[in-house]
């Protein structure tokens, strides 16, 4: 086992939860997700709760019936309030401790009375509404993966696909916080200028181009002040944990308006993310070396290497997006899978983005959001984006039940999913990010 | 009088706050903007408070002793809370009702009962220490000034100074809100990667070409919701107020990030605001037609087209750039006048800004700021940057005292100023946006 995993990853660990044993869940025992919900029909402000199976714990009812005892204690405070921030801002120990404590509480060997209490504070996962879980600040989204840049760069720079300043500078914009939504909120289909190559002047209507962009997010726990900046070794302590993203974009748009200052209308009418957010020390088991630079590449500036994230800064993570549209639907055909691809193939760690993003002395506030860009591998069936998959639209995909896609039709749903696996430990996954398109106004 | 003036613009109008009649007064009785105060000394939470004169009138002491028979009343709500979340909320009547209200209580010929009690609820701005208005969900930053993107692509891009989009998609980019401060605030010189034209591989260290950018910020009153767009002829009931920003730059980490998704770190460090907003209404006598397009220019598709927005949709805001360095300070130098320049020499109009922003459904917040870009004019003399006013650094200036900039030194403070002026008018302005360069850390 690696140094950094402890009992909480035990694979030998069960839960009186049954669904929690079951292989193919996302969420047994060794992760414990959190998220934030409210029960339908139930006037109610939001709860937070972990994910255990298909069931979910509610925190507040836990610190209410078992925690309640503890005096001054920050793990329940920070579990009583309506939102995950102050579990974010817990330090690295305390929120181990809270991973140990929920761990307790729903192992099978727990026979105590406090496990007939915890019974009381399950709601089934059918029985909720999940919400972005904290009032994020800022989001920023990178651009990590140099297969998806170096595929993106050939159809827009034939001549110069990797920009000279790739391989040294983690490429990163800032994203529009307002319009990032939960998993299963409809997507509209945004309007926007593009113009053809072969007219003199552009349009306003729908965007023909609309695609989905295949990213994992991190939220950060407690930031850093103004002018000060964090250090590559440091970094990670302020990573909270994970999720999915799904970087909506109307590629028309983006392709029209994005010189001189970058992406902007093209990506900011959504932005949806998963709601179960993974804990970083729930993936310790499935830490990996980072990138591993090809012969020729320079090595990072020294403020972006560290030998810990040498050997550790990536995150072995599976990811897969399924395509359902509204006719394979009708037909009751299953969702159709596009691509997968792994998070270890980013060029970039999670903790060198955000020493990078500090490196001017940017401050980061609990529940800022931070993606990687879109994760492609080098092969076509793991391409993260449709623009990368269908070749700018010129190849189109085939679906089961017959129909073809060059971008996304309304009524496409597309979901991904991400997990993590490896050999002496127990699989654990992210649960699923989903968007169905909605026909623009 | 414009019709859209009202009896709070009588020029003719006085306070019995005797500074206020002061006619070089930025803050008379018919401006009347609004900012968030906290006593020096006292431990309190921030209050909103309205200038006038040199003074500040503290809206909760007036909600408490003069206002606080009114019932259920939402103006009287708003101006007690710790923000001013709900004053820019406030539907546009309810804000003009606010400035009545304000300026009824103000006026030399109130000799009512609540002029003494408002007595009591002054404050001296030598007193307090001002805050950031409102949490700022997101900051969105422009690049309205077709002189600034033409002096500036000229450099970066001499064959193609102006990006073939510029005349028809108003050009923006996501900021970064967490690092917006006060007027008065220290701004640490950023560190960042670099590279020298003449070097194969970029170097990380203090940035050597730091600078200011001259703009004009609006805050957000009430939204859109999320998949919904603004009518152009609608887009300016929804802007609160205006002020001073300078989106602090540093060109050196600029030029190598930029490609291909815009600025970054070379922004993010800081942006300083002014800490009054003018409410729109205040600047309703110096509205001025939109850019006057020369023949030949594209007219704007119809969704930023509008007879309002083309007759009046532009203010006629003078800005100034003041800058004082250390040995000037020394020396008891006055800061020295680097340029004026004027926001009604805009390419696009806020409105424009604002209807382009939601056009693809982006959802806008309470306190949402959008930032103009660099205000240049068209002359040396109105530059609204050092990159521009120096010909990026070849051609210094010549400062009282003796020194010469290429770019900002530490201990240099950068001081913008704005006003407005008209025949017929009282003369209204913004007071100043200051700030402080530091040495890196």
């Amino acid at each position: 086992m690696p140094s950094s995993t402890n009992e909480t990853h035990n694979p030998n660990l069960k839960s009186w939860v049954k669904s929690a044993n079951d292989p193919n869940t996302d969420f047994p025992i060794q992760n414990l997700p959190v998220g934030l919900f409210t029960r339908k029909y139930v006037e109610e402000l939001p709860r937070i709760g972990v994910a255990i199976g298909d069931q979910i714990l509610d925190m507040s009812a836990v610190t209410d019936t078992i925690w309640e005892t503890v005096f001054e204690d920050m793990i329940v405070d920070a579990c009583s309030v309506e939102s995950l921030d102050f579990l974010m801002m817990l330090e690295p120990e305390e929120q181990s401790e809270f991973r140990r404590r929920v761990n307790r509480l729903l192992r099978a060997d727990n026979f105590g009375d406090e496990r007939y209490f915890a019974e009381g504070c399950l709601v089934s996962m059918d029985e909720v509404e999940m919400h972005v879980p904290v009032e994020i600040g800022d989001y920023t989204d990178f651009y990590a993966s140099i297969s998806h840049a170096t595929n993106i760069g050939k159809m827009f720079r034939p001549d110069q696909p990797l920009m000279p300043n790739y391989k040294w500078v983690p490429i990163g914009y800032h994203g529009r916080a307002s319009s990032i939504v939960i998993s299963g909120s409809p997507i509209r289909r945004p309007s926007g200028q593009t113009k053809a190559d072969n007219t003199e002047t552009p349009t306003f209507g729908p965007s023909e181009n609309l695609d989905y962009e295949l990213e994992v997010g991190f939220f950060i726990g407690y930031g850093n002040d103004q002018g000060e900046s964090l250090k590559i070794a440091d970094a990670e302590e302020h990573i909270f944990g994970l999720c999915l993203a799904n970087d909506w974009s109307a590629r028309d748009i983006q392709r029209w308006e994005y010189q001189p200052l970058g992406p902007f209308l093209s990506k900011s009418f959504a932005t949806t993310i998963s709601p179960w957010i993974v804990m970083r020390e729930a993936l310790a088991p499935f830490r990996v070396p980072a990138y591993k630079r090809p012969q020729g590449d320079p090595q990072p500036l020294p403020y972006l290497d560290s030998l810990k994230n040498r050997e550790r800064g990536g995150f072995d993570i599976k990811l897969e997006v399924h395509l359902s549209t509204e006719q394979m639907r009708e037909k009751g055909i299953a969702p159709h899978r596009l691509s997968s691809s792994n998070a270890r193939d980013l060029y970039w760690t999670f903790a060198q983005m955000l020493t990078h993003h500090t490196s001017n002395g940017c401050n980061m506030r609990p529940g800022d959001l931070i993606a990687s860009g879109t994760v492609s591998g080098t092969t076509k069936d793991s391409f993260g984006c449709l623009l990368e998959l269908t070749s700018r639209g010129t190849e189109p995909i085939r679906l089961p039940g017959g129909e073809e896609r060059r971008f996304l039709e309304d009524g496409d749903e597309v979901i991904f999913r991400g997990y993590c696996e490896r050999d002496g430990f127990r699989r654990i996954g992210f649960g699923e990010c989903r968007g169905i398109v909605m026909p623009a106004n």
